[in-house]
Protein backbone atom coordinates (compact mmCIF):
# COMPACT_ATOMS: atom_id res chain seq x y z
CA UNK A 1 0.00 0.00 0.00
CA UNK A 2 1.30 3.67 -0.54
CA UNK A 3 0.86 6.10 2.03
CA UNK A 4 -2.54 7.47 1.80
CA UNK A 5 -4.05 4.04 1.41
CA UNK A 6 -2.42 3.43 4.45
CA UNK A 7 -3.44 6.47 6.13
CA UNK A 8 -6.95 6.30 5.09
CA UNK A 9 -6.71 2.10 6.03
CA UNK A 10 -5.50 3.22 9.57
CA UNK A 11 -8.17 5.97 9.75
CA UNK A 12 -11.10 3.53 9.42
CA UNK A 13 -9.43 1.21 11.92
CA UNK A 14 -8.97 3.77 14.72
CA UNK A 15 -12.59 4.74 14.54
CA UNK A 16 -13.57 1.39 14.75
CA UNK A 17 -11.51 1.47 17.96
CA UNK A 18 -13.49 4.01 18.70
CA UNK A 19 -16.62 2.91 18.29
CA UNK A 20 -15.98 0.23 20.58
CA UNK A 21 -15.52 2.46 23.34
CA UNK A 22 -18.43 4.09 22.70
CA UNK A 23 -20.52 1.17 22.66
CA UNK A 24 -19.20 0.01 25.76
CA UNK A 25 -19.77 3.61 27.25
CA UNK A 26 -23.50 3.12 25.86
CA UNK A 27 -23.91 0.00 28.12
CA UNK A 28 -22.35 1.51 31.26
CA UNK A 29 -24.80 4.80 30.58
CA UNK A 30 -27.95 2.74 30.09
CA UNK A 31 -27.19 1.17 33.31
CA UNK A 32 -26.53 4.90 35.01
CA UNK A 33 -29.90 5.95 33.70
CA UNK A 34 -31.83 2.41 34.58
CA UNK A 35 -30.05 2.85 38.05
CA UNK A 36 -30.60 6.26 39.07
CA UNK A 37 -33.92 6.40 37.54
CA UNK A 38 -33.62 9.01 34.83
CA UNK A 39 -36.22 8.08 32.19
CA UNK A 40 -35.81 10.66 29.69
CA UNK A 41 -32.17 9.54 29.32
CA UNK A 42 -32.50 5.95 29.35
CA UNK A 43 -35.23 6.28 26.95
CA UNK A 44 -32.69 8.20 24.37
CA UNK A 45 -30.53 5.55 24.37
CA UNK A 46 -32.90 2.95 22.66
CA UNK A 47 -33.89 3.44 18.68
CA UNK A 48 -37.75 4.27 18.39
CA UNK A 49 -38.47 0.57 16.66
CA UNK A 50 -36.64 -0.93 19.65
CA UNK A 51 -37.28 -4.27 21.27
CA UNK A 52 -36.18 -5.45 24.61
CA UNK A 53 -36.71 -9.16 24.43
CA UNK A 54 -36.82 -9.43 28.32
CA UNK A 55 -37.32 -12.98 28.87
CA UNK A 56 -39.04 -15.99 27.00
CA UNK A 57 -42.49 -14.23 28.05
CA UNK A 58 -41.40 -10.81 27.73
CA UNK A 59 -40.87 -8.87 24.94
CA UNK A 60 -41.30 -4.78 25.42
CA UNK A 61 -41.03 -2.97 21.80
CA UNK A 62 -40.93 1.11 21.34
CA UNK A 63 -40.55 3.88 23.84
CA UNK A 64 -43.87 3.62 25.52
CA UNK A 65 -43.61 0.10 26.88
CA UNK A 66 -40.11 0.67 27.68
CA UNK A 67 -40.96 3.43 29.57
CA UNK A 68 -43.70 1.79 31.50
CA UNK A 69 -41.32 -0.82 32.60
CA UNK A 70 -38.94 1.70 34.81
CA UNK A 71 -42.05 3.99 35.95
CA UNK A 72 -45.37 1.83 36.51
CA UNK A 73 -45.86 2.23 40.58
CA UNK A 74 -45.86 -1.30 41.17
CA UNK A 75 -43.29 -2.84 39.01
CA UNK A 76 -40.15 -4.55 39.93
CA UNK A 77 -37.89 -1.63 38.52
CA UNK A 78 -39.51 0.96 41.23
CA UNK A 79 -40.20 -1.53 43.86
CA UNK A 80 -36.52 -3.50 44.20
CA UNK A 81 -34.59 -1.94 41.86
CA UNK A 82 -34.12 2.01 41.31
CA UNK A 83 -31.61 4.10 43.74
CA UNK A 84 -30.38 0.57 45.04
CA UNK A 85 -29.17 -0.85 42.38
CA UNK A 86 -26.03 -1.65 40.12
CA UNK A 87 -26.97 -2.70 36.55
CA UNK A 88 -23.32 -4.45 35.55
CA UNK A 89 -22.43 -5.29 31.91
CA UNK A 90 -19.77 -7.28 31.96
CA UNK A 91 -17.45 -10.00 29.16
CA UNK A 92 -18.38 -7.39 26.67
CA UNK A 93 -17.40 -8.84 22.71
CA UNK A 94 -18.08 -5.45 20.55
CA UNK A 95 -18.13 -6.26 16.65
CA UNK A 96 -18.68 -3.16 13.95
CA UNK A 97 -19.97 -3.40 11.61
CA UNK A 98 -20.44 -0.31 9.84
CA UNK A 99 -23.40 1.48 10.92
CA UNK A 100 -24.45 -1.42 12.58
CA UNK A 101 -22.92 -2.80 15.74
CA UNK A 102 -23.64 -6.18 18.00
CA UNK A 103 -22.41 -6.80 20.96
CA UNK A 104 -22.85 -10.07 23.85
CA UNK A 105 -22.32 -10.24 27.62
CA UNK A 106 -22.90 -10.82 31.02
CA UNK A 107 -25.33 -8.51 32.92
CA UNK A 108 -26.04 -8.90 36.96
CA UNK A 109 -27.60 -6.83 39.24
CA UNK A 110 -26.75 -6.57 42.75
CA UNK A 111 -29.46 -4.99 45.06
CA UNK A 112 -29.36 -3.74 48.16
CA UNK A 113 -32.36 -4.61 50.68
CA UNK A 114 -32.42 -3.71 54.39
CA UNK A 115 -28.86 -3.04 54.36
CA UNK A 116 -27.40 -6.25 52.50
CA UNK A 117 -26.42 -6.88 49.06
CA UNK A 118 -28.12 -9.74 47.21
CA UNK A 119 -27.28 -10.42 43.09
CA UNK A 120 -30.69 -9.86 42.24
CA UNK A 121 -30.14 -11.27 38.79
CA UNK A 122 -27.39 -12.89 36.56
CA UNK A 123 -28.58 -12.77 32.41
CA UNK A 124 -26.85 -13.83 28.98
CA UNK A 125 -27.03 -11.10 26.64
CA UNK A 126 -27.10 -10.17 22.97
CA UNK A 127 -27.36 -6.79 22.23
CA UNK A 128 -27.42 -4.51 18.70
CA UNK A 129 -26.91 -1.00 17.89
CA UNK A 130 -27.60 1.39 15.03
CA UNK A 131 -25.19 4.51 14.55
CA UNK A 132 -26.92 7.95 14.98
CA UNK A 133 -24.73 10.31 14.32
CA UNK A 134 -21.84 10.85 16.55
CA UNK A 135 -23.33 7.75 18.51
CA UNK A 136 -24.93 4.20 19.31
CA UNK A 137 -28.62 3.87 19.71
CA UNK A 138 -29.53 0.60 21.37
CA UNK A 139 -32.08 -1.69 18.67
CA UNK A 140 -32.26 -4.67 20.70
CA UNK A 141 -31.68 -6.30 23.57
CA UNK A 142 -32.24 -9.80 23.99
CA UNK A 143 -31.73 -10.90 27.90
CA UNK A 144 -32.04 -14.93 29.23
CA UNK A 145 -31.81 -15.67 32.83
CA UNK A 146 -29.13 -18.04 33.87
CA UNK A 147 -29.88 -20.95 35.09
CA UNK A 148 -33.33 -20.36 33.13
CA UNK A 149 -35.11 -22.65 30.29
CA UNK A 150 -33.26 -20.90 27.80
CA UNK A 151 -29.75 -22.32 26.96
CA UNK A 152 -27.45 -19.27 26.94
CA UNK A 153 -25.82 -20.83 23.52
CA UNK A 154 -29.13 -19.97 22.43
CA UNK A 155 -27.93 -15.71 22.90
CA UNK A 156 -24.34 -15.75 22.80
CA UNK A 157 -23.64 -17.03 19.70
CA UNK A 158 -22.98 -14.32 17.28
CA UNK A 159 -19.71 -14.47 18.86
CA UNK A 160 -18.71 -17.93 16.93
CA UNK A 161 -18.63 -16.02 13.82
CA UNK B 1 -7.69 18.15 5.05
CA UNK B 2 -4.48 17.38 3.60
CA UNK B 3 -2.29 14.58 4.66
CA UNK B 4 0.07 16.21 7.22
CA UNK B 5 -3.15 17.09 8.60
CA UNK B 6 -4.80 13.55 8.97
CA UNK B 7 -1.79 12.51 10.58
CA UNK B 8 -1.65 15.17 13.27
CA UNK B 9 -5.04 14.22 13.87
CA UNK B 10 -5.12 10.32 13.63
CA UNK B 11 -2.12 10.46 16.32
CA UNK B 12 -4.41 12.83 18.48
CA UNK B 13 -6.91 10.29 18.49
CA UNK B 14 -4.59 7.47 18.80
CA UNK B 15 -2.86 9.01 22.07
CA UNK B 16 -6.69 9.43 23.45
CA UNK B 17 -7.41 5.89 23.42
CA UNK B 18 -4.34 4.93 24.67
CA UNK B 19 -4.95 7.26 27.72
CA UNK B 20 -8.48 5.62 27.80
CA UNK B 21 -6.74 2.17 28.22
CA UNK B 22 -4.14 3.63 30.78
CA UNK B 23 -6.92 4.95 33.05
CA UNK B 24 -8.28 1.78 32.87
CA UNK B 25 -5.26 0.41 34.41
CA UNK B 26 -5.18 3.04 37.02
CA UNK B 27 -8.13 1.71 38.11
CA UNK B 28 -7.45 -1.89 38.15
CA UNK B 29 -3.53 -1.74 39.85
CA UNK B 30 -4.97 1.37 42.44
CA UNK B 31 -7.30 -2.16 43.12
CA UNK B 32 -4.80 -4.45 42.91
CA UNK B 33 -2.50 -2.45 45.61
CA UNK B 34 -5.46 -1.89 47.79
CA UNK B 35 -6.44 -5.65 47.40
CA UNK B 36 -3.16 -7.59 48.52
CA UNK B 37 -1.88 -4.63 50.67
CA UNK B 38 1.06 -2.68 48.44
CA UNK B 39 0.50 0.56 50.62
CA UNK B 40 3.70 2.41 48.92
CA UNK B 41 2.08 1.59 45.78
CA UNK B 42 -1.27 2.75 46.28
CA UNK B 43 -0.12 6.12 47.81
CA UNK B 44 1.99 6.69 44.46
CA UNK B 45 -0.94 6.19 42.50
CA UNK B 46 -2.54 9.41 43.90
CA UNK B 47 -1.69 12.83 43.49
CA UNK B 48 -0.16 14.95 47.01
CA UNK B 49 -3.22 16.92 46.86
CA UNK B 50 -5.77 13.92 46.73
CA UNK B 51 -9.18 13.86 48.08
CA UNK B 52 -10.86 10.88 48.39
CA UNK B 53 -14.15 11.62 49.45
CA UNK B 54 -15.87 8.03 50.63
CA UNK B 55 -18.58 8.71 53.02
CA UNK B 56 -21.32 11.47 53.62
CA UNK B 57 -19.28 11.67 56.79
CA UNK B 58 -16.00 10.71 55.85
CA UNK B 59 -13.32 12.65 53.47
CA UNK B 60 -10.03 11.89 53.45
CA UNK B 61 -7.16 14.26 51.52
CA UNK B 62 -3.46 14.02 51.24
CA UNK B 63 -0.83 10.76 51.23
CA UNK B 64 -0.70 10.93 55.41
CA UNK B 65 -4.76 10.30 55.73
CA UNK B 66 -5.48 7.66 52.66
CA UNK B 67 -1.93 5.21 53.98
CA UNK B 68 -4.40 5.38 57.45
CA UNK B 69 -6.91 3.99 55.87
CA UNK B 70 -5.24 0.97 54.78
CA UNK B 71 -2.65 0.39 57.36
CA UNK B 72 -5.13 1.14 60.79
CA UNK B 73 -4.29 -2.10 62.59
CA UNK B 74 -8.04 -1.61 64.04
CA UNK B 75 -9.30 0.04 60.42
CA UNK B 76 -12.19 -2.06 58.39
CA UNK B 77 -9.27 -2.48 55.88
CA UNK B 78 -6.81 -4.45 57.88
CA UNK B 79 -9.44 -6.18 59.64
CA UNK B 80 -12.06 -7.63 56.53
CA UNK B 81 -10.39 -6.74 53.32
CA UNK B 82 -6.63 -6.92 52.68
CA UNK B 83 -5.80 -9.77 51.64
CA UNK B 84 -9.72 -11.73 51.49
CA UNK B 85 -11.28 -8.89 48.65
CA UNK B 86 -11.70 -7.64 45.41
CA UNK B 87 -12.05 -4.05 44.33
CA UNK B 88 -13.96 -4.22 41.35
CA UNK B 89 -14.31 -1.21 39.06
CA UNK B 90 -16.95 -1.43 36.37
CA UNK B 91 -19.53 0.34 33.75
CA UNK B 92 -16.49 2.55 33.37
CA UNK B 93 -17.15 5.95 31.89
CA UNK B 94 -13.73 7.73 30.61
CA UNK B 95 -13.37 10.78 29.11
CA UNK B 96 -10.04 12.46 28.41
CA UNK B 97 -9.87 16.26 28.65
CA UNK B 98 -6.29 16.97 27.26
CA UNK B 99 -4.04 16.61 30.80
CA UNK B 100 -6.85 16.24 32.86
CA UNK B 101 -10.04 13.23 32.92
CA UNK B 102 -12.49 11.76 34.47
CA UNK B 103 -14.38 8.72 34.91
CA UNK B 104 -17.64 7.87 35.93
CA UNK B 105 -18.77 3.68 37.20
CA UNK B 106 -19.75 1.39 39.88
CA UNK B 107 -17.52 -0.32 42.58
CA UNK B 108 -18.27 -3.35 44.74
CA UNK B 109 -16.12 -5.61 47.11
CA UNK B 110 -16.64 -9.24 47.40
CA UNK B 111 -15.10 -10.70 50.72
CA UNK B 112 -14.31 -13.97 51.50
CA UNK B 113 -15.77 -14.48 55.35
CA UNK B 114 -15.60 -18.28 56.47
CA UNK B 115 -15.55 -19.50 53.55
CA UNK B 116 -18.39 -17.80 52.09
CA UNK B 117 -17.99 -15.05 49.73
CA UNK B 118 -20.37 -11.81 51.04
CA UNK B 119 -20.32 -8.27 48.72
CA UNK B 120 -19.78 -5.70 51.67
CA UNK B 121 -20.05 -2.75 49.63
CA UNK B 122 -21.83 -1.32 46.32
CA UNK B 123 -20.87 2.52 45.28
CA UNK B 124 -21.73 4.96 42.44
CA UNK B 125 -18.28 6.75 41.70
CA UNK B 126 -16.58 9.93 40.05
CA UNK B 127 -13.03 9.93 39.62
CA UNK B 128 -10.43 12.43 38.80
CA UNK B 129 -7.22 12.47 37.42
CA UNK B 130 -4.61 14.11 35.94
CA UNK B 131 -1.33 13.54 33.25
CA UNK B 132 2.06 13.11 34.91
CA UNK B 133 4.36 12.22 32.08
CA UNK B 134 3.80 8.78 30.75
CA UNK B 135 0.99 7.93 33.67
CA UNK B 136 -2.35 9.06 35.23
CA UNK B 137 -2.63 9.73 38.79
CA UNK B 138 -5.75 9.80 40.68
CA UNK B 139 -6.55 13.47 41.69
CA UNK B 140 -10.36 12.88 43.27
CA UNK B 141 -12.50 9.75 43.98
CA UNK B 142 -15.88 10.63 45.23
CA UNK B 143 -18.15 7.78 46.27
CA UNK B 144 -21.32 6.98 47.73
CA UNK B 145 -23.33 4.01 48.64
CA UNK B 146 -25.95 2.46 46.56
CA UNK B 147 -28.87 2.37 48.65
CA UNK B 148 -27.32 5.24 50.58
CA UNK B 149 -28.72 8.64 51.98
CA UNK B 150 -27.44 10.51 48.45
CA UNK B 151 -29.11 10.17 45.45
CA UNK B 152 -26.61 8.29 42.88
CA UNK B 153 -27.10 11.14 40.04
CA UNK B 154 -25.53 13.16 42.17
CA UNK B 155 -22.47 11.35 41.42
CA UNK B 156 -22.60 10.04 38.37
CA UNK B 157 -23.57 13.17 36.28
CA UNK B 158 -20.80 14.08 34.28
CA UNK B 159 -21.55 11.60 31.82
CA UNK B 160 -24.36 13.47 31.00
CA UNK B 161 -22.58 16.54 29.24
CA UNK C 1 10.02 11.97 12.96
CA UNK C 2 9.16 12.51 9.13
CA UNK C 3 5.74 11.04 8.19
CA UNK C 4 7.33 7.89 7.05
CA UNK C 5 8.10 7.02 10.47
CA UNK C 6 5.42 8.60 11.69
CA UNK C 7 2.89 6.60 9.48
CA UNK C 8 4.63 3.23 10.83
CA UNK C 9 4.97 4.29 14.45
CA UNK C 10 0.74 5.16 14.03
CA UNK C 11 0.37 1.56 12.54
CA UNK C 12 2.33 -0.23 15.22
CA UNK C 13 0.40 2.14 17.85
CA UNK C 14 -3.48 0.66 16.54
CA UNK C 15 -1.93 -2.51 16.38
CA UNK C 16 -1.23 -2.86 19.68
CA UNK C 17 -4.78 -1.30 20.72
CA UNK C 18 -6.44 -3.87 18.75
CA UNK C 19 -4.35 -6.89 20.44
CA UNK C 20 -5.10 -5.36 23.57
CA UNK C 21 -9.36 -5.71 22.39
CA UNK C 22 -8.52 -9.22 20.87
CA UNK C 23 -7.13 -10.25 24.13
CA UNK C 24 -10.07 -8.69 26.44
CA UNK C 25 -12.44 -10.86 23.74
CA UNK C 26 -10.32 -14.02 24.53
CA UNK C 27 -10.92 -14.02 28.33
CA UNK C 28 -14.89 -13.45 27.31
CA UNK C 29 -15.27 -16.15 25.19
CA UNK C 30 -13.19 -18.29 26.80
CA UNK C 31 -15.95 -17.45 29.82
CA UNK C 32 -18.64 -18.05 27.19
CA UNK C 33 -17.61 -21.35 26.21
CA UNK C 34 -17.05 -22.75 29.60
CA UNK C 35 -20.74 -21.46 30.89
CA UNK C 36 -22.46 -22.94 27.71
CA UNK C 37 -20.48 -25.79 28.07
CA UNK C 38 -18.95 -25.56 24.05
CA UNK C 39 -16.29 -27.77 24.50
CA UNK C 40 -14.48 -27.90 21.69
CA UNK C 41 -14.38 -23.68 21.06
CA UNK C 42 -12.86 -23.54 24.67
CA UNK C 43 -10.29 -26.10 24.02
CA UNK C 44 -9.51 -24.04 20.78
CA UNK C 45 -8.67 -21.01 22.72
CA UNK C 46 -5.46 -22.73 24.29
CA UNK C 47 -2.16 -23.51 22.68
CA UNK C 48 -1.44 -27.78 22.71
CA UNK C 49 1.08 -27.13 25.89
CA UNK C 50 -0.87 -24.90 27.74
CA UNK C 51 -1.01 -24.68 31.35
CA UNK C 52 -4.25 -23.99 33.69
CA UNK C 53 -2.84 -23.56 37.35
CA UNK C 54 -5.85 -23.97 38.68
CA UNK C 55 -5.15 -23.46 42.57
CA UNK C 56 -2.02 -24.81 44.59
CA UNK C 57 -2.29 -28.50 44.19
CA UNK C 58 -4.26 -29.00 40.77
CA UNK C 59 -2.44 -28.14 38.12
CA UNK C 60 -3.87 -28.83 34.27
CA UNK C 61 -1.65 -29.27 31.23
CA UNK C 62 -3.01 -29.65 27.54
CA UNK C 63 -5.94 -30.22 25.62
CA UNK C 64 -6.60 -33.66 27.44
CA UNK C 65 -6.73 -32.76 31.02
CA UNK C 66 -8.61 -29.40 30.45
CA UNK C 67 -10.97 -31.50 28.24
CA UNK C 68 -11.77 -33.66 31.29
CA UNK C 69 -12.21 -30.05 33.58
CA UNK C 70 -15.25 -29.76 31.69
CA UNK C 71 -16.68 -32.85 30.80
CA UNK C 72 -16.03 -34.89 34.10
CA UNK C 73 -19.84 -36.40 35.08
CA UNK C 74 -18.56 -36.15 38.63
CA UNK C 75 -16.53 -33.23 38.05
CA UNK C 76 -17.65 -29.70 39.44
CA UNK C 77 -18.03 -28.40 36.57
CA UNK C 78 -20.97 -30.90 35.46
CA UNK C 79 -22.67 -30.63 38.68
CA UNK C 80 -22.40 -27.05 39.82
CA UNK C 81 -21.54 -24.55 36.84
CA UNK C 82 -22.44 -25.39 33.28
CA UNK C 83 -25.28 -23.50 32.30
CA UNK C 84 -25.87 -22.15 35.54
CA UNK C 85 -22.97 -19.78 35.69
CA UNK C 86 -21.04 -16.45 34.29
CA UNK C 87 -17.02 -16.81 34.44
CA UNK C 88 -16.82 -12.92 35.44
CA UNK C 89 -13.51 -11.09 34.34
CA UNK C 90 -12.83 -7.80 35.48
CA UNK C 91 -9.78 -5.38 36.54
CA UNK C 92 -8.13 -6.48 33.58
CA UNK C 93 -4.43 -5.05 32.75
CA UNK C 94 -3.16 -6.00 29.48
CA UNK C 95 0.33 -5.91 27.85
CA UNK C 96 1.17 -7.11 24.91
CA UNK C 97 4.82 -7.37 24.12
CA UNK C 98 4.97 -8.51 20.48
CA UNK C 99 3.92 -12.11 19.58
CA UNK C 100 3.32 -12.85 22.95
CA UNK C 101 1.03 -10.93 25.60
CA UNK C 102 -0.39 -11.08 29.86
CA UNK C 103 -2.81 -10.04 31.73
CA UNK C 104 -3.47 -9.70 35.36
CA UNK C 105 -7.41 -9.38 36.85
CA UNK C 106 -9.90 -10.62 38.67
CA UNK C 107 -12.13 -13.70 38.02
CA UNK C 108 -15.88 -14.64 40.18
CA UNK C 109 -18.34 -16.82 39.31
CA UNK C 110 -21.75 -16.19 40.55
CA UNK C 111 -24.12 -19.60 39.96
CA UNK C 112 -27.85 -20.01 40.91
CA UNK C 113 -28.45 -22.71 43.08
CA UNK C 114 -32.30 -23.38 43.31
CA UNK C 115 -33.13 -19.93 42.49
CA UNK C 116 -30.56 -17.94 44.41
CA UNK C 117 -27.42 -16.14 43.05
CA UNK C 118 -24.48 -17.44 45.00
CA UNK C 119 -20.57 -16.40 44.29
CA UNK C 120 -18.93 -19.53 44.32
CA UNK C 121 -15.89 -18.24 43.78
CA UNK C 122 -13.31 -15.23 43.62
CA UNK C 123 -9.66 -15.28 42.67
CA UNK C 124 -6.57 -13.30 41.34
CA UNK C 125 -5.37 -14.52 38.21
CA UNK C 126 -2.40 -13.97 36.10
CA UNK C 127 -2.56 -15.05 32.21
CA UNK C 128 -0.04 -15.50 29.06
CA UNK C 129 -1.06 -15.65 25.75
CA UNK C 130 0.62 -16.08 22.06
CA UNK C 131 -0.22 -14.37 18.77
CA UNK C 132 -1.43 -17.16 16.36
CA UNK C 133 -2.26 -15.48 13.08
CA UNK C 134 -5.16 -12.73 13.68
CA UNK C 135 -6.17 -14.07 16.99
CA UNK C 136 -4.45 -14.59 20.60
CA UNK C 137 -4.41 -18.29 22.28
CA UNK C 138 -4.34 -18.78 25.96
CA UNK C 139 -1.02 -20.35 26.70
CA UNK C 140 -1.17 -20.06 30.86
CA UNK C 141 -3.64 -19.26 33.65
CA UNK C 142 -2.23 -19.00 37.13
CA UNK C 143 -5.47 -18.70 39.23
CA UNK C 144 -5.48 -18.67 43.41
CA UNK C 145 -8.27 -18.09 45.49
CA UNK C 146 -8.74 -14.96 47.14
CA UNK C 147 -8.66 -15.79 50.81
CA UNK C 148 -6.35 -18.64 49.92
CA UNK C 149 -3.44 -19.92 51.37
CA UNK C 150 -1.36 -17.77 48.58
CA UNK C 151 -0.70 -13.92 49.34
CA UNK C 152 -2.60 -12.50 45.94
CA UNK C 153 0.93 -10.67 45.31
CA UNK C 154 2.27 -13.70 44.13
CA UNK C 155 0.08 -13.68 41.22
CA UNK C 156 -0.88 -10.29 40.70
CA UNK C 157 2.98 -8.77 40.07
CA UNK C 158 3.68 -8.49 36.29
CA UNK C 159 1.43 -5.18 36.36
CA UNK C 160 4.47 -3.67 38.75
CA UNK C 161 7.16 -3.79 35.69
Amino acid sequence: MNGADRLARLEARVRELEDVEKIRERLSTYAFNADVGRVEEYLDGWTDDSVYDITEDTKLSGRAQLETLLTAPDGLHKKEIENRSQHIHVNLVIKVRGDRAWAEGYSLVPVVRDGAITILTTAYNHWEFARSGDEWLMTLRQRRTVGGPTWGGEVLKSYLT
